[in-house]
């Protein structure tokens, strides 16, 4: 192989002309979301601090997370948690460098911890724990990071990658993000982070399914939950409305 | 939404008919690998088990899971684990039925256990340890199960598959099928079950590169290593001969 760059075009019927469309936005409370975006960050901060500390950015794998789902009791007015969540940090990342040990394990929760306080409104210290299970790089691995130069790949890996979004996909994006707004929120501080919505669309008509966890401290009684899920798919019915032309179904379930 | 199954044609350009096409295989040792089916045998298992004990199916999700890895000590002629690997089974599941608990923790790691005793030649009882982390489903979810003509649903999906595989696929599926086969490993007992096979096609012409474990208790010297990475090579090489047309070049890293 050389270091050419090679472009294909492929007359494909693009999405948005087929019938029929499916998407799935999961929002920022959504573990899977929750899982991604803390190792994400764990990296960014990481990456900051081996340059920092080292000059350049060490080897370290940061994608594999678990979050382990707590307990809690739920009740109108006001519930409460009888076991925490546990999240499980994995991986790989380099501890040390020119002999000098870095407190990665730390480093990670305080990442993790600052990660949570900014994006869930809910989800404190106390209401998280942690387990760390990130292992070092093998020796291998590193001695491709000690000579930057040589331009090695310990790897083999494929992006693929799209754009711009099909009218069905702003559509499931959009609905997710404006759930997921301070706007949002200030008229429903009930609706929790814990956001999914599914887009189907035939023809021109969308249908979308909306999941969308209720925060039981701002819920009294049955009948208040069934009219604020009233009145948020009103709001959110006025959003899409407003925004876009096609025929939208929303239901939230 | 009514009950009628639509089919759509669609008249694009098939794969095989691109200039370029990149296919990845992660072999059965493969961390994801093990992961995915472990996981996939909690659950045939634990099905098993509710239809003996429950004449039906009860709720659960067996899909995560995170495999930490351990530490080893590698010499020619044989090393040793210093740090066994975590298997760490996550998700949910149905715990008690009519007032009776059923031991899911147990029985999952039992399903794991035999799994990998069955599937990997060299992971044994003593290289694995278990963290269970399986929760309870939730009520919600299990009043659902509880009235089977119901035909609820619990959650929003897609499915989404494709046939027949490309010419390029089934060169990646194979190669590491045959890398895993008992024949293959009669020849090389020290090839590992840890094999990625990465495909990238150009025109009529695949490139493979293909990562393959050794397994050290085998390899008695630097020499060795490479002469028996040489070796197999060129059977992979006859191998692809024997079987495909297509011009392949086939790498080991």
């Amino acid at each position: 192989m050389t270091n050419q760059i090679f472009i294909e075009t492929v007359n494909n019927i693009p999405t948005f002309k087929k019938r029929f469309e499916i998407v799935e936005r999961k929002g920022i409370g959504h573990p899977d979301t929750i899982c991604d975006l803390v190792m994400n960050q764990i990296s960014v901060d990481l990456s900051k601090l081996y340059l920092k500390e080292t000059g350049m950015i060490q080897h370290h794998n940061m994608d594999k997370a678990l979050l382990v789902a707590g307990q809690s009791e739920n009740n109108f007015g006001g519930g409460k948690i009888i076991k925490p969540i546990k999240m499980i940090l994995g991986d790989r990342a380099t501890f040390d460098v020119d002999g000098r040990e870095l407190p990665i394990g730390d480093f990670a929760i305080n990442s993790a911890k600052e990660w949570f306080e900014k994006n869930l409104r809910f989800v404190h210290n106390e209401h998280v724990e942690y387990q760390v299970e990130i292992g070092v790089t093998s020796k291998e691995i590193r001695t491709i990071f000690e000579n930057p130069s040589s331009f090695a790949s310990n790897d083999t890996s494929v992006l693929v990658g799209y754009a711009p979004f099909t009218e069905t996909e702003s559509i499931v994006l959009n609905t997710e993000q404006h759930i997921n707004s301070k706007q949002f929120k200030g008229s429903f501080p009930e609706s929790g982070e814990d956001v999914k919505v599914m887009g189907f669309r035939d023809m021109s008509h969308v249908d979308l399914t909306i999941a969308t966890a209720f925060v039981d401290r701002f819920i009294s009684s049955e009948n208040q939950y069934f009219q604020k899920k009233e009145e948020m798919l009103q709001e959110i019915d006025e959003f899409l409305k407003k925004n876009y032309d096609m025929k939208i179904t929303a239901k939230m379930n």
